[in-house]
């Protein structure tokens, strides 16, 4: 294994920096000046930021390092997403500490690379510095809209649908598995073997989680312009009540609408949970929550993977959700909260 | 003093975010979506970004956080000046830990808040999060440039004279002295009261710098547009070794023309330390670095605060220095380098 302080601060970005060639044609100078360059034209530009700290967003003792590097610049380009944006630069800042070797770093940028490649988005600069404590990942990604086109969260109007991509409550059911199976693994020693089978697509949605661009492609395919929209980082409830809060109006949620996956499902009852708070607050699901104008009804049952479940109301109305016997329950945000949970 | 936990994430956000309106035109939406819009119409955009760690980059025994907020600011605003931009907008990303208040958080805020006022940036994003460890400062800085007009460090050419702004070596040691007198203190117990007349200049340049924008501007004024240009964050010969290396040149810089200031030499008789190395190797200047072409030798001998210290060379010269009495010596990039210092 190599020693970071052998490489150094700047054999360690050449090393890392060599395997990320410019994508963009608005990329015009990445890594190795005082700032990186870009030019948009005439395209509005987006900034977003991610600060992630071991001990508090991730446990490096179930979290592979890759995946985390993969996660890192997903929650990042999803925000851009969930604007109705397209992303294209980030930057990266790492404080590293000791126990971590050159090859650590590389696998933790060898899934950088991966959502970058996958998703064409550049690395265009960051910092890398020693940390006394834990790892430190900052991500700021930079990405485009057409002027004015952006969708923002106080746009959503009473009538409107409210909608939602893929399901939910899967990511924090992934969680829950890991951090189970990392228990009982820290009580039964070294030949314990965890059992994840039937269990991959929880698993997934929590350590290696997707942007959703194929929604925003799909809605924009359909002629939709969603009124307002937000990416479920922190759980449904906690997103619904910004987008209301901000467009200054209530809603209503359907619990039989609320989509969930099978393997969350059967999670919840195995870890005798409730899967509705589990799908409503559980966070980190990366789906996309968007309101239409009722008029676009047809058309959002026409994109897949999309599911309608609820609608805007007056503000006086309040936010709640209406359960299968019809009892309306106030939202609350549960959602993950990084200064009272932990 | 309040509890952070109170608050939760987004009382913390609204409180902060409050006293920041936007001043730019370019900034379109700040704080309060899933990313901030901007527009630079059709000029280049610039984005840099630091990462502060305590432990590594601060220590908060003797550094207030009004002035590590400043400081924050002011480091990622004088990367965008040296490529000859004008900073614009920043994202403040913080991790805290339970140790600290909400007005802790406050008067961090407000040294940010001066630093953007002073030089007319807005803050346009961030990420707030619990630590279990340190304090962490991650800011990312979006700055403006006429198309094609930036300052990179590849353009330094034969025979062009080296510049550098006001004067080195102050800050490093105004970090000696803040921790001599803290290893003293600690020794002393309460009573002891650290003395630092006469040595405000020193101080005030490790604790509160200044990005040069001033200098960026006169150069303008003369119509000097420097062939590289970097700010002094890792000490000089580090600098001028960036420069060289992505010029493909060499470099020739004279002892006796490296700027010091009166305190700065005075402290380091006082602590028996070599001066031209502290100026040569100590960081966090931020002046400015910068080449210009040898026929604007009176322009910039008109620039009040500007020093010509040596010449560009080609490169099978190398870099080197010449001491007083005519000896060269080769420069060392003996920076500061967060992996191998601590």
């Amino acid at each position: 294994m190599a020693e970071i302080s052998d490489l150094g601060e700047f054999g360690l970005i050449d090393r890392i920096t060599k395997d990320f060639p410019l994508k963009n044609t608005s990329s015009l100078l990445g890594v190795g000046d005082d700032a990186a360059i870009m030019n948009y034209g005439d395209k509005d530009v987006l900034v977003t930021t991610d600060l992630l700290l071991e001990g508090i967003h991730f446990d490096l003792r179930y979290v592979p390092l890759k995946h985390l590097g993969y996660k890192s610049a997903i929650v990042n380009f999803s925000d851009i997403y969930a604007m109705g944006g397209t992303p294209r630069q980030i930057t990266v800042s790492l404080g590293v500490s000791s126990r971590f070797s050159v090859e650590h770093i590389d696998t933790l940028y060898e899934g950088i690379r991966a959502a970058c490649d996958l998703y064409g988005v550049d690395l265009v600069g960051g910092d890398t510095s020693a940390s006394v404590t834990g790892l430190v990942i900052s991500i700021t990604c930079l990405g485009e809209c057409e002027k004015g086109k952006e969708i923002r969260r106080d746009g959503a109007k009473p009538t409107d649908l409210i909608c939602v991509s893929g399901d939910l409550g899967a990511a924090y059911m992934g969680l829950q598995l890991l951090e189970r199976e990392n228990r009982v693994s820290a009580q039964a020693g070294k030949e314990f073997q965890p059992d994840f089978a039937g269990k991959e697509y929880i698993l997934e949605r929590q350590l290696k989680p997707e942007a959703r661009r194929d929604i925003v492609r799909a809605l924009s395919e359909e002629g939709i312009h969603p009124t307002s929209m937000m990416d479920v980082s922190d759980g449904l409830s906690s997103e619904l009540l910004h987008i209301c809060r901000n467009s200054k109006v209530g809603c209503r949620v359907y619990e039989d609408r609320i989509p969930v996956d099978y393997q969350t499902a059967l999670m919840a009852e195995e870890l005798n949970m409730n899967l509705i708070t589990a799908a409503m607050n559980g966070g980190e699901d990366y789906e996309l929550l968007f309101t239409v104008p009722l008029t676009d009804h047809d058309k959002v049952e026409n994109v897949k993977g999309v599911k309608i479940i609820g609608y805007v109301t007056q503000p006086d109305l309040g936010c709640a959700m209406i359960t299968r016997d019809g009892q309306e329950f106030p939202l609350k945000a549960q959602g993950w909260n990084a200064f009272t949970e932990k």
